[in-house]
């Protein structure tokens, strides 16, 4: 195997998040599924913004907080996503390129703006997402370089991306050149309606080994395994993938994989303010642990940790130095 | 006197806000006076934009920000500003309106873009402004509609508008409206640099009586009177002004009036964040403090309430309701 260049690579859809904080009645009189992620059309979008209340923004996407709270930990990252060349493309680049993760994906020059999601935070923290995929749609095949995906020890990809046609195909090529290379491939399920969506393409990305590692958490995992029974489905995951990370909320994180099954508790918080990118951060942590070879133990407490410190503020991006939180905790960066 | 249609209306130069998080190097690799509002051109802006952090953006200005938190006390608010007709300018009238501000100015369709200030926060949670003033220089008497400055029980004006050229002089025209409609006019001194650079003219207005309420920090007052002695500058403050209001950051707030000096004591934090709009929301609730006629005591801490609220995140807009929070806290409301 050839030396690194990069200790995580992500591929997502690169979105732009619009956040507010409502209440359980906005989401009613919207017909929104609240936690869910439900993709809406320019019209639906203007419809959700007149209605909304005022908004904080900042730039956001799965895998792209991801790739955002691995370099915050100290870890060399690298991101793929499609914006277009607006002003609101110009703030995620600029935005993830200040987090110290580089990106070179070339802007769409024309085609729908850049993607937008409309955020819904209710008073229990819980979001309820309304995405415009917009750009994120044009990311193909050809926005892959095979050397730098080549380069980067783990390749992590969100099961998000199967939602825009030919994203998928840019997500099986990446796949395939990783493992060409030695290096790993780790799926984010994303989403439980995104599972119900494409349920048995991931079963089968997991059975074939296209992908080698999976973070999901409760309800995902009850979704791809259509059973209400966790450790059921735990069981089955566990013969699916190599490695299988399920997060559950406060209840911490297990992992299962061929030294069996593993359980690390969650960090106590002061108050939940916004759960959006939790899971995000979670696998941040947890895939900087890998990076570190801190052992599943370790790795699981810094998925935790990075998990508790953005759920304890509005947005999905860490607001603090996670390195000097996970120092400060006794853990390894 | 006629019956009011607005408690409090206020009057200042509308801003989009930045926030980055950073560290005391940054402000002195780029020059900056750490605390202080400074304002810049396009270049400089583009070069402080460019060399900063990942970006939360808001709406933001500084009266804006007290008359949102007015307004999510329970009181009527209304805004005048000026943006102009684009992006950020789209959604900064969204947001105020959404905060339930009434807000009809009619934006700028040619000139400087909309405003906005670059606002680095520091671990200790201190902020540096860096505010292009762009559109809300185009505030002119003319954008002061006489019907409605008089229907509004206190107009509120911010030091900052002595910063544009004509925004001056719709300051003075509202203030002398307000006045013959038998309302009471208040001003914030802003910053300790704005009250340097218009100490003659700010204690001008003070002691002929354009405004009869003085909200100010320590270091605004100790800038206005030009004495480190802040006994002193207290004493000379309340025989400038019918109703002087000083905050103290942590040691809460002194308010100067006929009937003596009454100290109110700040609310507890569990950490400070982010200071931006903590002067703000201490107006905010005090303003409405008044316009319940609490009496001095409890609109100190109301004040002292909506400011504890803003500081214990990024930005300065209040992301709970400080309705609630102060009922529970046995305020009124």
């Amino acid at each position: 195997m050839t030396s690194t260049k990069y200790d995580v690579l992500a591929i997502g859809n690169a979105i732009f998040d619009v956040l507010v904080q409502t209440d359980e009645g906005f989401l009613a009189a919207h017909g929104m599924t609240k936690g869910g992620m439900m993709l809406i059309d320019e019209a639906r979008a203007a419809s959700i913004y007149r209605d909304m209340g005022p908004a904080t923004t900042m730039s956001g996407g799965s895998a792209a907080n991801t790739v955002v709270g691995v370099a915050n930990l100290g870890a060399r990252a690298a991101y793929v996503g499609k914006v277009r060349n607006d002003e609101v493309g110009g703030l995620y680049t600029h935005d993830i390129r200040a987090a110290k993760v580089a990106f070179e994906t070339n802007a769409a020059t024309g085609g729908p703006a850049t993607g937008c999601s409309y955020i819904l935070v209710t008073p229990d923290g819980e979001r309820t997402m309304n995405t415009y995929l917009g750009a994120a749609q044009e990311l193909t095949p050809g926005d892959i370089d095979p050397e730098q995906i080549a380069a980067a020890s783990i390749l992590y990809l969100e099961g998000y991306l199967w939602d825009p046609k030919s994203a998928k195909d840019a997500f099986v090529k990446a796949a395939d050149i990783a493992h060409g290379a030695g290096r790993q491939v780790a799926l984010t399920l994303s989403d439980s309606f995104c599972v119900d969506r494409y349920r048995d393409e991931f079963l089968d990305l997991m059975r074939k080994g296209t992908v080698d590692l999976i973070f999901a958490n409760e309800a995902e995992l009850h979704s791809l395994y259509q059973t209400s029974d966790f450790d059921t489905a735990l069981k089955q995951l566990n013969k699916d993938t190599k490695l299988g990370v399920v997060t559950r909320s406060e209840k911490g994180c297990v992992v299962a994989s061929a030294e069996g099954i593993l359980a690390v508790p969650a960090f106590p918080i002061e108050r939940m303010v916004d759960t959006t990118g939790a899971g995000d951060l979670f696998a941040a942590g947890f895939l900087f642990g890998l990076v570190r070879n801190a052992g599943y133990e370790k790795a699981g407490r810094l998925g935790a940790l990075a998990a508790a410190e953005v759920i304890q503020h509005i947005g999905a991006r860490p607001q603090v130095s996670l390195k000097e939180l996970a120092q400060q905790n006794g853990l390894p960066v």
